[in-house]
């Protein structure tokens, strides 16, 4: 398997700006998100008045600002999630949304951070019925009942893929739009989900008006909370533990932006991507004089 | 005597945006640097890749795009050096070149880094033979000799001002150009300062090549040691130590850029900026609620 200096997970201002000063920098790097690159930059409508040298920009334009600047680098966006990040000693391994696995020296963490809390449930059940990708663990629910946990509308492709597998969908969209999908033993429910439970795996999924009888739930977020996306991680809530240069507790591995605390700046991310993307360069010019 | 929220010093990255973003918040700053904004910026030619969302830019595109943003914003740059901060309990004041002093609730240090290390004896004789502000000292030695070390063509008028004083000036220049006085008491030295000797005050000026009998060495730098330009504030080498909201160890006072450490890069500035303004911004509006 080819083997990446630099992996970068997610492509809002962080994200871009390691994987522009890593390619600036001749590193071989995979840049892991979204063609939309922000999904929070493209909702933005009234002007950004504090990113220096963008004056007065919307979201919309300073994505094609970033935009513009990748092409000119021919960096290019992977659109896969990346659902867990392994450290193997002297390298990562990733597991992504379609199954399949990458790997790279280092990694930088700049997914965003997640609102809220897990629900109740959610982490003592992880692997006993909760999962985050569909991709990867449908299979195991052939013919059953699952209930999914919808953070965006990007996620009811996953959801659909579940629908052709599973029994019967529970589809809960944390969203307003109204999801589509072509598989019809997927039900749509606007309800709160509140705890799962279970006994040595899931077998109910509670939301403030009901009770679902369910073999697994998918919850399906935009991002990750830290610990769940790098096993081992250090983190303090949201945000993981960073230093100055922007490394974390696992050696190779580091974080920028919003993953990486307050405040929540397209600026301060890009500043911590910069710094994020110098420390793994250091790191494996090292490694490399050390052999 | 008016007060700041906030004084910035500098006008780097790192203290253009702590100007936009403090100005945004709406606090009441003032911007201590150049009109040219950095230095450092106005002779860098070749397209710098890495600051997102200006991608191929040089030093003086880059400065004008951020000159547009302070015009919008109507902020101005106040054209003097601060020459020592003093930490006052709940604010603080700062000596100025012109031999004023302004004073802040809060202070942003985006200073930019001094290169090298202090000349031998300089820290010893500070106060005693030693000075870094022409204007606040040049009464000490009328009908004195001095040597003046000029870090750039921009100390040459504070150098002219101790040719009027003074009975004679040695000026030493650490930079190429030919310096201009109107003074002819003024004896250009073109030689490396190497030590400043004395007893219980300076004495002789020693260089690579030479030794001189003065009573006073004036040492203008573009920038000064972190520990120099604020009595009390903790330092590691040329860095100022702060965390990752930039703060110091002095409460109220923040540190940005290049002075809070390496990379030495225009976005990790940018960014430290941003935050380290929203750190004195909570900073402020905690004083209050607390009053």
């Amino acid at each position: 398997m080819e083997r990446y200096d630099i992996a970068i997970i997610g492509t809002g201002p962080a994200g871009l700006e390691a994987a522009i000063t890593a390619t600036v920098r001749n590193k071989k790097i995979v840049l892991f998100g979204s063609k939309l690159l922000s999904n929070k930059m493209q909702v933005v409508d009234h002007p950004i008045k504090n990113y220096l040298g963008l004056p007065e920009i919307t979201g919309k334009e300073m994505a094609a600002a970033f935009q513009k600047q990748l092409d000119i680098l021919g960096i290019e966006v992977t659109e896969k999630k990346v659902t867990v990040v392994y450290a193997m000693g002297d390298y990562y391994s990733m597991q992504l949304s379609d199954g399949e696995y990458a790997e790279a020296e280092t990694v930088i963490l700049a997914t965003g951070v997640v609102a809220g809390k897990p629900y109740p449930g959610e982490e003592a059940y992880l692997g006993r019925g909760v999962s985050y990708c569909a991709t990867c663990d449908a299979p195991l629910y052939r013919q059953k009942t699952v209930a999914v946990i919808g953070g965006g509308a990007d996620e009811e492709a996953e959801a659909d893929f579940l629908g052709e597998v599973c029994e019967k969908v529970y589809y809960l969209p944390l969203y307003k739009d109204e999801p589509h999908f072509t598989h019809d033993n997927i039900v749509v429910v606007r309800e709160k989900p509140v705890e799962i439970k279970g006994a040595m795996k899931v077998n109910e999924l509670v939301t403030d008006q009901n009770s679902y009888t369910v073999d697994g739930v998918f919850i399906l977020r935009a991002a990750q909370f830290p610990g769940q996306l790098v096993p081992g991680l250090e983190a303090e809530g949201n945000a993981v533990k960073v230093d100055l240069q922007m490394r974390t507790n696992l050696p190779g591995l580091f974080a920028a932006g919003d993953i990486a605390g307050q405040p929540y700046q397209y600026i301060k991310a890009a500043g911590q991507g910069n710094v994020a993307a110098l420390s793994a360069v250091s790191y494996i010019d090292e490694k490399k004089r050390a052999r």
